[in-house]
């Protein structure tokens, strides 16, 4: 695939030797001016040091780099791993000619092993070297663990008198990945926008796309978005609240949508991508608690890989989501064939519905029939080879 | 294995049709006097109609029968599906001779169709027949789905200057199995047994045992404990706060207790049973959220079936968990084997810990280091079995 170019931005991904395989394991993100940041970290308790270094840098509001290892977590290693994090930022800064304070750094992979700091180090210094306007996959493919493809997006739009660009990279096949960690995205565009538009935009794109998808339901450690504006479109910055914020937003969320759709295509051992959409609600809230709620159940994510249209198992999940519903009041359908009606479920077209569950890629639209909000999440099946997968003994 | 008997109690365990197996599918438990009743009955917000006629009959306080088909959950199936459980009531009264109003119904099986009323109604007149002090078995065989073994238990004590019994079966291989809904339980006691003591001990024994337990953390329309207390014993009624209240709930506890491990053990696929302890916590609620999230957590119970120590998917279920912790305080072991102090991994630990899991049950204990409250919760690993089971169409 082509690889995406963005102004400004330079890229490079090596194999600096923590993944025993060989594979690109170093990414480094570059804007050859400090840009605009915003980001969304994790909210599990425990976070990596590379996340609490990340959270105080984002703070600041603005970021010329970004260094991300894959193979490796830093994850529940202490204050060394905090140490280790900062002398990672240091190292890369020196090498690029910026402040530490400008440098964001990542990690995935195993758990409660220390960062192998000889080889990152010089991993630092050789990406410093490689960095080019050409080497977004390259970058995209160094972020990967269990990943079985690179997930990339890009978008154009006009804002503030220029085209502007907007391209983003994804790992994760897993919210955790077999003994890895981590959800990584990276969103890079060359337009100007104002800090609280940035973190309002972000904030709002995740909200439907990352926040509205689920593999396996947990949560990892090191989870990062972050999107970093450099400015090299020229345009006059995009202010929050104007117009062309919400042309931009509806770009930014299409990039994130897809990144985001691919994640779940990329699930662990997953062999379709579902969407369960939920209709009729009070409010988006409950309607996205009942959604995560079916998405997230072990039962009917096993009946999707059976191809099993199984209306009794996701009719249960909504029932125990903890949102106020009148059973008799509920549809459901998998996309055109609605195997529930009132409340009942109607046996005679279960032929029409395994057709439908057979599909690659299919809806269950619930439908509450108590509002007007609605809201939809992506999940993926439930297969032997995700058990092979995360059952798999760490090598 | 020996047959249970209890006083005043007798039980029939009979084969009408509905499991297209002509295994025994129609259990009838019926006591010589109305006996004292308590019950606790799912939260699901969709709950079997019988479900909703089980929780009018015990608010009066009184059962003298209890009904239970398995092949069929009679949910999903709006109002006929509540016409057919007010029927088989009235059915099973007429034979027995007495008040409709004394039969509790329970159904357990396939969702979504309704009941086969024709063949419920003449097993009704069959199992009256077959009614005997020593089928405790067969009743508790005839309640069964995809379980694997009969869950039965018992205890005897003093109370009131009498000896008395307590005996209780178990149905339920998932929190759901295949196309299956629930988990069914029946406790039952010769002793005389004061109302409000009754639902005391219920509530307090299912705190601990019942909901101390998970397969797969789907929550049936049908899940149901039910507690019946019929005096034959001639002992002076058990009251609440009293020191015999204290004696007894011991052995309730301890016959739900046993029955609770037998249904994780029973769970599908699973081939090891953990008890998730998690110690140090500043309050019961606290701590059980925690274990909760740990024993739920796919990525955790994979990794038990693949017999890896991997403490940092524990770790980060701990993390989102939703609690307030301090990671740097928190200590995990495998069995005595401690592989994360203070936060930190012990990556030296890891082979004794992988003889741990290698164990068909052991102990994973979490350490908060915040106060002085614990909570345990059982659970089961995830196997490619489980998949299979669950993935398996309909047939």
């Amino acid at each position: 695939m082509p690889t995406l170019k963005i102004s400004g931005f330079k890229f490079a991904g090596v194999a600096c030797g923590i993944k025993k395989s060989k594979k690109r394991d170093l990414a480094l993100i570059f804007s050859e001016r400090p840009a605009a940041a915003a980001a969304l970290f994790t909210t599990n308790r425990i976070k990596s040091p590379a996340v609490l270094v990340g959270m105080k840098r984002v703070r600041k509001g603005k970021v010329q780099a970004v260094v991300i290892n894959s193979g490796n977590a830093n994850a529940c290693t202490g204050a060394q791993g905090l140490r280790d994090a900062e002398a990672v930022c240091r190292k890369t800064a020196a090498v690029l000619g910026i402040d530490p304070m400008l440098v964001v750094p990542s990690s995935t992979g195993i758990i409660g092993v220390p960062l192998p700091m000889d080889k990152l180090i010089a991993g630092v210094a050789t990406a410093a070297t490689r960095l080019s306007t050409a080497e977004f996959n390259h970058a995209a493919e160094a972020i990967l663990t269990t990943d079985r493809f690179i997930k990339v997006s890009s978008a154009t739009c006009m804002a503030g008198g220029k085209k502007i660009r907007i391209a983003g990279m994804v790992k994760g096949a897993g919210m955790i990945a077999p003994n890895m960690a981590t959800m990584l995205a990276y969103i890079l565009t060359d337009a100007a926008v104002e800090p609280g538009c940035l973190r309002f935009m972000l904030r709002e794109a995740a909200n439907v796309t990352f926040n509205s998808v689920t593999v396996d339901g947990d949560m990892s450690t090191n989870d990062t978005v972050l999107i970093l504006a450099n400015g090299f479109a020229n345009n006059s910055p995009v202010k929050h609240g104007s117009k062309d914020e919400a042309v931009f937003l509806k770009k930014v969320q299409a990039v994130m949508q897809e990144l985001a759709l691919r994640l779940v295509e990329d699930g662990e051992g997953a062999t379709k991508v579902v969407e369960i959409r939920v209709e009729g609600a009070k409010t988006f809230r409950d309607a996205k608690k009942i959604a995560n709620c079916v998405a997230r159940s072990q039962l009917v994510k096993t009946a999707f890989y059976g191809e099993d249209p199984n209306f009794g198992r996701v009719m249960c999940a909504v029932g125990y989501a903890g949102v106020r519903i009148q059973p008799e009041k509920i549809d459901l359908l998998f996309d055109r064939v609605a195997v529930v009606r009132k409340g009942v479920g109607i046996a005679a077209l279960e032929k029409p519905a395994a057709r439908v569950l057979k599909r690659p890629s299919f809806a269950v639209t619930i439908r509450l029939g108590l509002g007007n909000e609605s809201a939809s999440v992506w999940t993926s099946d439930l297969s032997h080879e995700y058990v092979r997968i995360n059952s798999a003994y760490r090598t």
